[in-house]
């Protein structure tokens, strides 16, 4: 598969902060970041421009702040390829403030996400028009897609159509609860609102389905693409950048700098950071929930009675009683 | 997705049986095949019934051959449910002989798998036929499927449509090398030349997508699906038996004794064995090769300077110059 509109975005560094609170050294960042660059990757995003009054930067490591020095830190020195890497950093529509993001001119930044869910989809737009204004260019990150109520999620794409300049609009998979047809009634559905902006992917892997669902966007016209390396992200984790790169035939692409960096320096941190495929988190997606108690169950103690009664903790989450 | 006609098919024990000489105990088979009896999953293989003149039973433990007697031992007093599941073995057409096979009214085997490669199609034939004329049913399952030669592949299923009584044949991707779009091509030419036989997959996980392309397997008209419990298989493992019975719709299924089973069974076989996807599987994936090379680097000690040094190992891979 070879189109030259698809872009692809690293996106490591921010979601597998999800696990850790973000504190990752200046020394590891820039590993991936130089990475990422080596592998002709388009975009890399190196964390959270979240506001400091929402996290306590006691609490969050740097890469949750992504403050400008700290970001040169890591960009200082490192030569990109002629097909430029740009560095992209989140906001999340609900705990950031416009005002923490600088003039274009005074950033190293290239492109501004905003992650939202459809219910603050106005305070994405002011965000996103934020970016745009200042000179970034900017996506809007739809999470919890699976969760949302079918008029609402119309109404934001129309009004992301309308009222915007961003270059993608992204279908996040939050609970890996997609299967292949969800992702192409989605993507059809973006295209019938979204008739100026690319429609991006943001898999996540619950079902084992992260690399796949990413595949099926594409074949059905997404052309903004996320993966991070070996998978690292919340939970269960996100679309393999590297099964992403050696599917895409696009000859800018090397894996050969992405299968270095994740034996020496991503596979070390599995020591302190369970993610990847685990029953609790399949669990959750099969069911379409957040994974926040199926964390919670992994992070109890090995020898914990109830860390391996899968059919307990299923019992109890299937046995809530809603009318 | 509910269709009355797919067949589910647990080879936990026999797949599993790759990574550790099928050296399993009898509790522990038990144990699988009451969870997977009770889960109302169609048939489960309890192993090979190869040739002890090609395996030594020294090396190698029951489930290489699945004698009667262990078989016995392991059924004797499970009641299965309404829905009875059956019971399989896989014999290789060129490591196994007709005589092996008992008339069935002699034996617990409902039905014989005979797993062949393209070049050795009239080994599995005569096998096929063998297990037919007792009284059984049959399915055949062309390995390396990514490796043959399209004329001698259209080749043989003609001669399986033409020469046997098989329900089904099967695509197995044994190298995980396939997308989505290969399985529809294979799917399609299957029922191109199998008018009378139902269409079967068998995935590997080398890039993360056993379980998708299963599920593209479904959606194109495939009825046998094979699964393993927690994806227990060769190398990067199989698709995950848990994901599948969550993904079909048929009110039969009950996922439940198998995300017990997992738990308190499966799980702690990982302590000794280490299947899933790993980045040496994944080169090995991509790269459409035996996983056997991945298999000899993910053996060597931790503490061993190669065993993570992917970009080396792919490196050496395909600096091989062949002409």
């Amino acid at each position: 598969m070879y189109r030259p509109e698809i872009k692809v975005i690293d996106c490591t560094i921010r979601d597998g902060g999800l696990m850790n609170k973000s504190r990752f050294s200046i020394d590891l960042v820039r590993k991936v970041y130089k990475a990422v660059c080596d592998s002709g990757v388009d975009i890399v995003e190196l964390g959270y421009r979240n506001s400091k009054e929402m996290f306590s930067v006691k609490e969050y490591g740097a890469w949750r702040f992504c403050d400008e020095e700290n970001l040169r830190k890591v960009t200082e020195g490192i030569k990109t390829k002629d097909t430029k890497t740009k560095i992209a950093i989140m906001q999340d529509s609900h705990k950031a403030v416009a005002e923490d993001i600088l003039p274009k001119k005074d950033s190293v930044v290239d492109v501004i996400r905003v992650a939202t869910y459809v219910k603050d989809i106005d305070k994405a737009i002011k965000l996103a028009n934020n970016a745009t204004e200042k000179g970034y260019e900017a996506t809007i990150n739809i999470m919890s897609i699976s969760q949302t109520i079918e008029w609402e999620l119309d109404e934001a794409l129309q009004q992301i159509e309308n009222e915007t300049k961003v270059m993608a609009v992204y279908i996040v998979d939050s609970f890996g609860a997609l299967y292949s047809d969800d992702i192409n009634f989605y993507v059809d559905k973006y295209k019938k609102f979204l008739k100026t902006k690319e429609i991006g992917v943001h898999a996540h892997n619950h079902q084992q389905l992260g690399f796949a669902n990413t595949i099926t966007g594409i074949i059905r016209g997404a052309n903004y693409l996320d993966g991070t390396l070996y998978g690292f992200g919340r939970a269960a984790g996100n679309c393999p950048l590297e099964l992403l790169v050696s599917f895409l035939k696009n000859p800018k692409f090397n894996i050969m700098p992405l299968l270095k960096v994740i034996g020496k320096d991503i596979l070390p941190l599995t020591k302190e950071i369970t993610w990847g495929y685990s029953i609790p988190y399949m669990i959750t997606g099969i069911l379409n929930l957040h994974p926040k108690i199926a964390m919670e169950l992994m992070d109890l103690p090995d020898d914990s009675k109830e860390k391996y009664d899968y059919l307990d903790f299923y019992k109890k989450i299937t046995a809530d009683e809603i009318e």
